[in-house]
């Protein structure tokens, strides 16, 4: 499946107060849908005391690095940012010359949907898309192309940088077992390795695992962990394991305009989703959300889901009538791509932070009422 | 004047909770030291409930535009994002090809204080630093300028556009009549123009003038409006009066990282910032209090105040013992390079939407008390 | 196939007296390993003369122009470079903007064998490579691609540009039919269309249609087309159509370092390859040529070729064995990457406006005097 | 002196066939209107001869890369391109960031007379002009400037190289002495050293002293030596004396455009002008006929020459009532911003590897002859 191509969104997605008297929420078009998580907010409330220094040499960043070392179990070098695909271009930028090539899945988010915001950063570097079944990457693929890539002279970009997508774009999640095969062949051949982790948090519910043991220790050198899918208001983070890797970053982050002057209400808000476990709490619930809808629709006639449903997305075919019952009810969701062969339309669905099981059962009775 | 290298700043500017029993704010080291303005951080947890369509579907945004439509009286486009150099470099590259100039005053903060962002944005485009005497840029500089541009030929980068700052670097105001006769100049010339409004705010108090008689009425293309400077936790727009200027300008904002997800936090800023005057109020605060603080200074013997205050930042030099006696007090500033020909050292002291005139007073109370 | 990475080639390709006593020609590796055609040789002797205005004020630039109107039957704006590679980067430049994409074969030379310069030049858009068989881009590949650009929004690359290369990088050959087909459908779909005329005089040998039918009467904004593949030193020509395209061009030219001083040099090569009809001349020899070589490789046992020889390049597979008595014998050529499920080595035989029959039959001779 | 804006040249400059009957060379307005040195016409004529590897693989570059060793001794790289701009911008490349700044004379070509080459090369890297009296920076405005760079942090972009232009745009020379005073400050910062030589051999003329002695022995990082301006059809080369910065080299060349297919033609220019000390013999010619020239117009009464003649550029001021009789008689040169305070018109006269002193004097004798 090569294609992602976003369509309107079905539903009532633009309306601020569409929650009902039942208190169902029924827009299921994307994480980013949900307003920001009521820790969040109050940490952003508590931020807003008194004079701090600007631009980073405040408290609540200091604190920040702190508390990411302690997640991670590294001295990685930390920088708050407010958007995904600044997160993840400036990380790419670090990692390839305006001359060099990235390798990532085809179905990535730096390839498909950033505008060439990877490319505007790198200064021109290519992304190479490797096709694959399901968005990770096969050792298979990965050879091939560093094979191709060994060879070539001056002729042809140097490729530079392997882009993993924890969790993909399809909803699934790497292995630790496979994240270290795809990164070491990375390595040996002299590529860096980023991991777009705008939804790496639903991926760490389903593996168990420490984010240590999801990241660093499985290969990679730059981490883009997002926090706005999850609960924040418009809060990422560069986590940079290799600490030659983030030299002259906050030059690549302040001509990018991505430096706050009043950087604290950045940094307290991924503090916030730091502390307690918050973060992994969000990320648990969005992951049990769509397994639960994973698991309702595998009961419900007509229904094909082409992937297995591992963090918080769910991609379903289904007959249009049944979507046009969704659709009658007020549910909202995106409708994909259908891959050939298959008959219907795929769409996604995708929990939150703050989806509850009523909400999902909500949209399930409503297909299995349809005759 | 022509440099403006920022040093470090004095006194105590890291700590959040740096104010004392008495209350007294002793940070005048920029105007983004300040929290957030309390009626903006309402708006953003009053934003925060239900479900909103992402990317700026959303209705704060679409509130946002009838709003600015209404205070600038035109059918202006509306680009909100997170930092002055974002909202700067956007705004010039919809100004000024690869391939081209952008006329500025040397002292302008593009040239000097955004890491070539504007460079990156328009991928290259020289700027073009012009002499004046307090930041405001002379008919007869731009003349010379523009006629030196006329010839040429291919060898010669395109002089495409002029950007004023208002109020300038120097916390001067351009009066209408000398904004529109520089605008009228380059706009005779085929320049587009734009206005630099990170404290068009603190200006507008000065000038007492419409917001449209200060900008668009006056020769202006594309305005940045900051609002962080003045209250907002992180907010800024382009408001494109041209409409032919905002083609793909969310094309642009993509590819820089520039579209928030949730971008309805983003709009709520700033429509409660335009709501009520708040912005206007804001900035007259800032405005009256740099001149209460210019007005003490006058009376201070051996301060010297090289420009005129008009809006919220003064420069004053002072002797060293009088900058010692505002940092044993906890005073926080930066100093300055001081013009040649000048005993003592210059420092920059501004105010915000939050000083105080006890502030103030407890400032220049300390510089009385020294003998 | 999709793959064709280029190795070492093999034979004696580095010496430059590597003709011997027989006079036999044996390097097939490129058309670029020829020396300059002696008409054009004689006409840099010629322009050499005198004092001439820098720049291209010369009159050999004039005369170039008004041979190019004659011979395309259009008032194309004509730009000379030295290299293929600026010359498609600055087309391509012309037709796309930074956050645009360009859609090309998956075997284009833009999108394998420039190092990225196409990224360079345009600042970062993409270049999206379609699947074909062999190197033609079909209307339904077109289709699919277009039908994708047409949704989507701010988030993904404008689709700006088709560039189809003629002759393709396999050695086929557009048929006007099939070309007005894609440049139609590019066009209706609001793209430019740039040709990538390399080896262009190759492929009107073979189509025998007139130079007018082949580029702007078939749909093609922008042509570059080469010289230096057919008896040039350094020369190639953006070729204009669409004059609207060719605004800013010389400052595009001139700020990548493509302006020669002494412009007289390059038009004078360009000039004499048009006079007299020399760049059909030497196309169709290259074009004879191969397809002597081909019919010659078909009699061959063991020889499979993947794809028609329609141009200047003959691809073809042959056991090791024989590979190794050409290189024995002293022939030059590349190794290509070989097709999945076919026995042996791809490689790659390139004739120029220099091979003769001899050079062609001596190489034939060696195959078939394999046991 | 801060403007050296072009104006269109007066006289005869268009026309390839001005030499008159007298065969007096009437065409002063710049060293790039000559035709291609005989020596170097014939070299390539010579090279024209069979098949030779693509891309730089061939006897002629390899040559000419022991010759450059031999010439400078030292163990350089070399890049052969085909013009100034090309070479002075990938040179840039190597040595400052996206987010850095070069340190230049504001008079230099960099800035002024490429159209943002540097800017386009460097990806949107800043230049700086520090102002001089001639062309020369001075240790002073150096130290001024390394002194403000030290300061300002991610905010300010970092200054990381100094480009010194040899000889100077105003036709003055560097002393060694001068030279490694300048360029051991910059590197004492940091910064590497860039020498734009597309004059350096009129320099040498005049300094008398070796190739090694001008260039990496007085601290320069990368060369760019000019041979267009001084017999070449169209040919320079970077020579980087330091291994370190060559890297990559050849993927920015090549994404540039700037390696031809055939660049045996540009290193037999090359070596042909470094072979039997052409170059040197070349450049003392121009700088010669530059010093009679000066010494003819310093008894020229009403003739004022604001800069030392130190290589092949004469910059007079003259009344209009002699630039007149000049053009009357065919003479050609460009105008140039008069600076203020003189009376008369600046004019700049160029001689050239072919320049006679019949032709200076022919020009003298037209301005003796007016009463």
């Amino acid at each position: 499946m090569n294609q992602n191509t976003v369509e309107q969104p079905s539903g009532d997605t633009s309306a601020a107060g569409e929650e009902t008297a039942t208190h169902i929420r029924r827009n299921f078009a994307s994480d980013n849908v949900s307003p920001v998580c009521p820790e969040i907010l109050a940490a952003l409330s508590a931020a807003s005391t008194g004079a701090a220094a600007s631009y980073g040499d405040d408290p609540w960043t200091e604190k920040l690095e702190r508390r990411v070392a302690e997640v991670f179990e590294a001295e990685a070098r930390v920088f708050p940012v407010s958007t995904g695909t600044a997160c993840n271009s400036l990380a790419l930028s670090a990692l390839c010359p305006p001359w060099g090539a990235v390798l990532c899945d085809e179905s990535a988010h730096i390839n498909n949907e950033e505008c060439g915001a990877p490319e505007f950063f790198t200064h021109g570097a290519k992304l190479l898309g490797l096709p694959s079944d399901d968005g990770r990457i096969s050792s298979e693929m990965l050879g091939r192309a560093l094979e191709k890539a060994a060879s070539g002279g001056s002729h042809v970009s140097r490729v530079s940088a392997l882009s993993v997508t924890q969790a993909t774009e399809w909803g699934t999640v790497y292995r630790p077992e496979h994240l270290r095969e795809v990164t070491g062949m990375a390595r040996r051949a002299g590529l860096g390795v980023h991991m777009d982790g705008a939804r790496l948090v639903n991926a760490l519910a389903f593996l168990g695992c420490s984010p240590a043991e999801a990241t660093w220790r499985s290969g990679v050198d730059i981490l883009s962990l997002g926090a706005t899918k999850s609960g924040a208001m418009a809060a990422e983070m560069l986590v940079v394991f290799d600490p030659a890797r983030a030299e002259e970053m906050d030059r690549r982050r302040k001509r990018a305009g991505h430096i706050w002057s009043k950087q604290r209400f950045l940094s307290a808000q991924l503090l916030a989703w730091l502390e307690d476990d918050l973060w992994l709490r969000n990320g648990r619930n969005a992951t049990d959300m769509a397994a639960r809808l994973a698991r309702g629709l595998l009961r419900q006639p007509g229904a094909v889901l082409p992937f297995e449903t591992e963090s918080s997305e769910v991609f379903v075919v289904l007959p249009e009538l049944l979507l046009e019952a969704l659709e009658a009810a007020g549910f909202g969701f995106y409708r994909w791509t259908t891959p050939p062969g298959i008959t219907g339309t795929l769409i996604r669905l995708v929990t939150g932070y703050d989806t509850r099981a009523e909400d999902v059962d909500a949209l399930l009775a409503v297909l299995a009422s349809v005759e």
